[in-house]
């Protein structure tokens, strides 16, 4: 049994951690660490966790970290994992970075869209960025994860099958995403307040969202060439679920049947993503309290275009499933191990 | 006074004519017609509705409709207008149809994307398509309205200025729809049932949704050429409000305040379509209850995109609404004539 | 005309007022203050209201109050009204006071309940308590108007007519409040965060709620010895509406037709009460956005408890609408004026 | 490994235990039985399964469930469980029914408020009401279960303590219970849709709910006098929970913290039982998707009256978790086998 510690403990990241970790194997909660909450109960925040969590948060502390646990996943707001991680470099703690943090390679790019300051260079040198299917060779030997963002899990995993087997041109995707309110964390905020979020449907951060640097970046690299997606964000009326709808030109004649084989085969290899069958989309809550990733598949013969919607738990597989998918394969566990459960329905 | 009948006393289009008119200066409610449950009183099936209806509905009667009303709206499913309309074809009432039977000048689109048999072409002639700010001059003398589909008001409104100004190109334009859950209707199904429907997001009709003719006829009429737009849905858990992202490559180089300007502009003698400052989007809360389509915009630099969202309550402006709008038209009111309610907010 | 002065500028209440009013033949709104935010518009805080006021919010100042409006509301948080009141004394402007603070006649119960100082007993003395149907005599006569709290509307409407006529004992009296959750206000907090209020019924307040003084006060009064109910209340996932479920032991035996004649006799002249038919319950939207109070009855023979469920919309007749209401009345309007929507359903 | 079947497979009671028992230790689903849909893949009606479930659902057989299985889990509708139990009286098949065909001792009750058929009196003999923590010794020895229903299992785990210890008195117990959507069931009706639903708060079945006599049998035999509860029920905009708010006069001075100390050492050994803190109460939410029951005490010393919030997952601890929290006891098991999980929040 390995220990863990959670950074950032009053968050929704923290929480759906320990909700996960409950069921591992290989893995128990040690510390949950509070800045702002320290010597408190974490269950006179989270009442549901009665019964499940027993020791008061702790302040950090990076000596007693060090000798108690094994990893530590950062749940943190964006500008505190760059500063502790290296912090445990003489050790061999394992980190896992749920924030934004270390995704963005470019230090430039990370100041203009973060309006903080990026972390060093050589910490991002050594972050792997985790989206497990597709990094999974390098997530293996990882010691510092870089944990993507939640738009970034749901559209990278939809579009990365056609763009690398060059089924669709990289000019023109659009990525229309639509996310549950979790997603903007604890909080209480204007744009979170019941009456003003129930019954509406909210744009936000059009054309400034952190995570169409990311999604670049990421198909850059694939493709082997500057891309530049289209991007957008709205908030939806409910508490879990993520869907992004994607558009992109084909870049020749293929079959909706012909692309659902080839999502297949790709992720065969990978149970958490489901593709599904010809006419049927998938939907938030069939993954809801998951770490499915469920994908659509449609080719537009009027327009010549490939639609495709990816569905997930923007808590579990955007955040906290992903990360312990990350620590299973880091240490050579089974990669599903405590996130087998099915998806809660309805 | 003008005396109005309603056709489909049972639906939500029919109960909105009802909420509208009933601060209508010019027009009231004299009978209300249901196939299915004639003779019944509508407060049976809409107890909201105690205190404002007094008589029971009645079957539809072509002679004392004639006799006794109008105007006759048609808030009947696919297929029922297109047989009631001729009849009226020698008095002098004036009919508007909320259904799709009269949207599509093509009877091939009309059966290949409705699946029933089309409207006769003489019928189709007559009908003028009631998008009220972009056919103001047709509407005020028609005889016959097809008031416009919820998802194509709402596209065709925030698309149609920049189309017109030529300031993007007609190719890969894509239009990603939200609409809450009203939009389906009355008659309870699987897909509208609350347990499945809630907390959930669910794309439908991909690449099958009869709007998507009726929005490329449109444009296509405008740019002079024909347009295929890509166009998807997704149902919210809402129960009204609708918004269409939409997504066009700019045909020069403008900045956002441009685009606005010229919209604002456009839109100057229309007080029903408001645009939203700079960086500021319109969400489906501020036109709740309302017949208003609020419209912001974004010129997306780093993709060369203009970005529109476009706002509107899929019952008012979307349906009964604007039908009221063109009625008034019609018959030389004051075009906001009991739609001139506040939103509801929150 | 008479011109109107809203104070408290950024709240629901505020906003509310001004979409009814929006339709009021002899009112119109002059003046909105702000004590938080004056010098800005209002549309920049409540987008939706764009095209309908154009003046910025301004400052408490009761010299140009005075020259310039007739009527007065007070939208205003605990404590304000009674500050701002006197100031008034000697000019002929009506104030109405949408908070708290001169519901409570007893001092001692105002500062166990409200934890503040009470209004001056002289004040007190004026205000008269604005539950139209039940004080409609002494409403017509007043110049200061303590508006009635949202559930003490509910439960007082529901209870007032079993009582009056005896057919219920008034030990045991229960009183189980549900609300949605625009009651809380505008301000964002932990309990009206949306992830935490979606999906969940909060019990809050319990034995605490400053609403049971009010109800038992009125209660008292009219049953001429004092009676204390156990009210609690529950937060619903929903934005508005509020429903009390009330019982009660019968003071004998009575059929629930009976009661049901009993009790539209009662509200004959009352257009804002409607009594469900045997056998049906009103629910909240059945009342969404309008002044109705819709009541159910039943008497349950089993257990000799009348049963009575009072639902209304918190932010119309339980806030804003009930205070034009009273406005109406004081003024020798139509009751009803800008008062006479149709419900919005679905 | 012990083999379950599954009778009902489509409705929701079904898929909740498919979820639960997926992590189960010494059960596993072998058979899938549903009337209406037998032959046909469980995932074309619930796509959340792809991936868990591969065998198609079956026509019931007795001789063959007899043969393969050990547990069969009755989540039908009212009047089959009664029909097809007795045909496995000759085998050691346990047999779990979550409908309500055996709660009643009396067949003139279940005539009454069923209105069907009662089941043979030797076969309601048989039965025992799987209230667990209440008859936990009763269900260890027991054959056949007759699982308890959503809102008893709630009110009675609220009640029992209370009432067993005599705090308050058996007169004048009023329970008020709010549920969400999904314990209406999977069929689409007027009730369950979507755009009638959401935003509304709905009594329903005043008077006529058929677990009144549920909770009055259980509570009159604590009681060892009869005893009749007013009980009602009202449908909330969720998917999931239920809370029973729950008022009893008290029999003697009592404070609240010594309440909470009786409730802490009654349910002392269950730990699906948890006792709020002074001044703290449950809230569904707290519970979702768990088996937890969550309790609230408050003395009201102004009306002398205990005020009980009791709140659960009505799929979980009202059906599927409490059938297999009883599974558990019946052979031996650790009760929380399958029902570990912590809810998921937010």
């Amino acid at each position: 049994m390995k220990n863990v510690a959670i950074i950032g403990g009053t968050g929704y990241g923290a929480i759906e951690l320990i909700r996960l970790l409950h069921t591992h194997k290989h893995l128990q909660v040690k510390k949950i660490i509070s800045h702002s909450q320290f010597g408190e109960h974490i269950t006179s925040v989270y009442p549901h966790l009665t019964g499940f969590v027993e020791e008061p948060m702790e302040e950090f502390e990076v000596t007693s970290l060090i000798e108690e646990v094994d990893i530590v996943f950062f749940a943190t707001p964006a500008g505190v994992a760059k500063e502790l991680i290296p912090k445990f470099a003489d050790s061999t703690v394992q980190c896992i970075d749920l924030s934004g943090d270390l995704r963005l390679h470019s230090k430039e790019a990370y100041e203009k869209w973060y309006g903080k300051q990026a972390a060093p260079k050589e910490l991002l040198n050594q972050a792997v960025y985790g989206l497990t299917e597709i990094y999974h060779e390098q997530v293996k030997g990882a010691k510092i994860i870089s944990n993507p963002g939640c738009f970034p899990t749901s559209a990278l995993l939809g579009l990365i099958p056609a763009l690398e087997n060059k089924i669709i041109t990289s000019n023109h995707i659009v990525i229309d995403g639509k996310t549950a309110v979790s997603g903007a964390g604890r909080t209480p905020t204007a744009s979170t307040h019941f009456s003003d979020t129930n019954e509406n449907i909210t744009p936000y951060k059009i054309g400034k969202h952190q995570h169409i640097p990311e999604i670049d970046q990421v198909l850059s690299k694939i493709a082997g060439d500057a891309i530049n997606t289209t991007f957008t964000t709205h908030l939806i009326p409910m508490t879990r679920g993520l869907i992004c709808t994607i558009y992109a030109e084909l870049a020749k004649e293929i079959s909706t049947e012909a692309v659902i084989d080839l999502y297949r085969t790709y992720y065969e290899k990978h149970r958490f993503v489901r593709i599904k069958e010809i006419g049927a989309f998938p939907t938030t809550k069939d993954v809801y309290g998951s770490n499915y990733c469920d994908i659509g598949l449609h080719v537009d013969e009027r327009t010549n275009q490939l639609i495709i919607a990816s569905a997930i738990d923007n808590l579990v597989k955007g955040a906290a499933g992903q990360a312990i998918q990350n620590a299973n394969l880091m240490n050579g566990w089974e990669e599903a191990e405590g996130l087998d459960a099915i998806p809660i329905f309805p």
